[in-house]
């Protein structure tokens, strides 16, 4: 990585990497595994392209991705497109074009790649993998619990330890702030301060809404206690509404997922651009990367939608390690059924491609841990033989 | 779809497209049982960027396609950078830098979307699906068999039926033609005589070369009767060296698969534009789009390289349609460990979001076959029960 950029061929762009083995084949089975619990609930696959017209892709939900996507011009129309940055304003235009005249509940899932520009740090993500879901149609708690549910279910599937659903109701501070007569300066002050968690600022710049906002800012942690902080304090009813229902999905999370480990924090809002209700951020136990993100929203049309987009990649690093398949090189001129029967066992073979003088050699020269002798596995010396 | 253009959040750049249920789960699962294959055969998976500079790109056997690509600016460092329109040659990139000290032979397997520009036929797709194998290090005649067997393979698991392996030999012409001492113009007169297949033309442009090459472009078809023609007719050293070649791959070809579909074309070039071995076009009978093609050719730093590229969104289109997971509606209140056994039986669960007067009607509405009651499942009126 010493040559001149230009001419090392090796290199990427910032925020772009090839996956190599066994991480490539770990993150598209990852990604499958997800997909198919999703499936087994009724979710239905959509894929929308890569590029789509920029007018259609970054507007209503999309717009909050604007800045963060790469346009270019399609040679036919001489229209921009864009490279989508997040699919899920892509399944909101689905939702409300081809399959506008589907029922409702209508349940969608989806998966693949996303590009975004990047700020300048280097050793951000530029490409990242989506895998959701959404539920178009309600708009009630059970609907909330559904999303949240099936991703812890889909966690789990995949071994990953110590998740932990963290939500929060990006409206309830909107509301709240509201119901003071803020001038924009002191509005946008006082987010800054709940944004940074700065208790002092936050009595600053709160005026009659500091106590309230000081108590809320240390509710945050196990929903529990959040909830009950937020029964007590005195809320405007236009807050109160959220506050409740925040409270009901808690609920029905808690009746559809028992055990599972929620947190409310209820003055967070930061990141949350389109979002009108409960949102949910998905975190391993001491990791500090998110596995997924989601929340209500309106649709296009202004139709209620819920969804939660899990992380394959970012998940792959925290799931425990899948076994690979053992490989077995096969000797020339050995009988096809032999290679036949191992990998319906489940085994990679590696067919040798002519003599080879010392097979055994040659399958720990290839990284296989067994060589085919006649219809027997002979462990190759200084392989490990067990996944 | 009457709507002017701009206004239509429906439209979609020409050749692009939003793949809907039940296409898109049967596209990704068709996609991961080529794959599969490809894994139990000792192929590692790889996954490189949609994006890459394009100097490293377009390069090597890149160039061929650098018309084809979608450019865009990578704001970090300005440089160029090339939206993939093919991913062999991104294989070719990793396995002569990142794993270019990894034993040969080298088998890699790599699936994902590509983009290129297309062209002012407003039919094409520009995002195409691609699933392929590279195996890098041996140049023999064996090697290009195992390519061509796991792609028959792949296909026969996929249940396409009536496959064609469709070989050529791009060398061959070009040897025979640089026998002679022809201008540039005669020789692309003649190219361009064999291109469409015209005797006459071919005839009349051929000189020297004319007897001998109306009589290979009547030999097109079934393998055994090219290569007899082949066999036959008088050829220059530089060029009999390809015809043996070809003749020892389809050997070896049918000792790894009796009874495979294969044709030979002894004198078709087009499309091959990197390739210097035998190339294979594959194809369902009485289909006219491809399913796949591969071939023979240097990889970086000249390295001897074979590979078949399939095209799993083609293939779903031959292929017969997999069996849907049948839906079953879960009325409000049910014990969770009623839709528990029913995912893991194989069904796709639909659950009520609340009490529903007439779960039988919703369940209809919904495109379930059947209703949980209890622990059993009452077929729905009207709905296909088989999947």
């Amino acid at each position: 990585m010493t040559d001149d950029p230009p001419l090392n061929p090796a290199l990427l762009p910032a925020g772009f990497v090839d996956v190599l083995p066994p991480a490539a084949e770990a993150e598209a089975s990852g990604l499958e595994t997800l997909m198919r619990v999703f499936a087994t609930h009724g979710y239905d696959r959509v894929s929308p392209p890569l590029l789509e017209f920029e007018e259609t892709m970054l507007t209503g939900s999309g717009a909050a991705v604007a800045e963060q996507t790469f346009r270019l011009m399609d040679p036919d129309t001489r229209r921009m497109m864009a490279l989508r940055p997040d699919m899920t304003p892509q399944i909101a235009r689905i939702a409300a074009t081809r399959l506008a005249h589907e029922p409702r509940p209508l349940r969608l899932s989806y998966a693949g790649a996303c590009v975004m520009m990047g700020g300048p740090a280097r050793d951000t993500d530029r490409q990242i993998l989506q895998a959701g879901i959404e539920l178009i149609g309600p708009d009630t708690p059970v609907a909330d619990a559904e999303i949240v549910a099936l991703g812890a279910e889909a966690l789990q599937v995949l071994g990953v330890p110590h998740v932990s659903f963290d939500l929060t109701m990006p409206p309830l501070t909107t509301a709240l702030l509201a119901t003071e007569g803020l001038t924009p300066t002191a509005r946008s002050a006082l987010l800054r301060a709940l944004d940074r968690k700065d208790a002092a600022a936050v009595a600053r710049h709160g005026g009659a809404l500091a106590p309230v906002l000081t108590e809320l800012l240390h509710a945050a942690g196990p929903a529990h206690r959040a909830l009950d902080v937020l029964s007590r304090v005195s809320l405007p009813d236009a807050a109160r509404v959220h506050s409740d229902r925040l409270a009901a999905t808690v609920a029905a999370i808690e009746k559809r997922v028992p055990g599972i480990r929620l947190t409310v924090d209820p003055v967070e809002f930061r990141g949350w651009q389109y979002h009108t209700g409960v949102c949910v951020s998905v975190y391993a136990l001491g990791r500090q990367e998110e596995l997924g993100r989601g929340g209500r929203y309106r649709s296009n049309d202004d139709e209620p939608a819920c969804g939660l987009t899990l992380r394959p990649d970012v998940i792959l690093r925290v799931a425990p390690p899948r076994a690979r398949r053992m490989r077995v090189f096969v000797p020339w001129g050995m009988d096809p059924r032999v290679g036949q029967a191992l990998r319906a066992q489940g085994y990679a073979t590696v067919a040798a491609l002519g003599e080879i003088a010392d097979p055994a050699a040659e399958a720990h020269r290839l990284g296989c841990a067994f060589v085919a002798v006649g219809g027997k596995l002979e462990p190759v010396q200084g392989a490990a033989q067990a996944g």
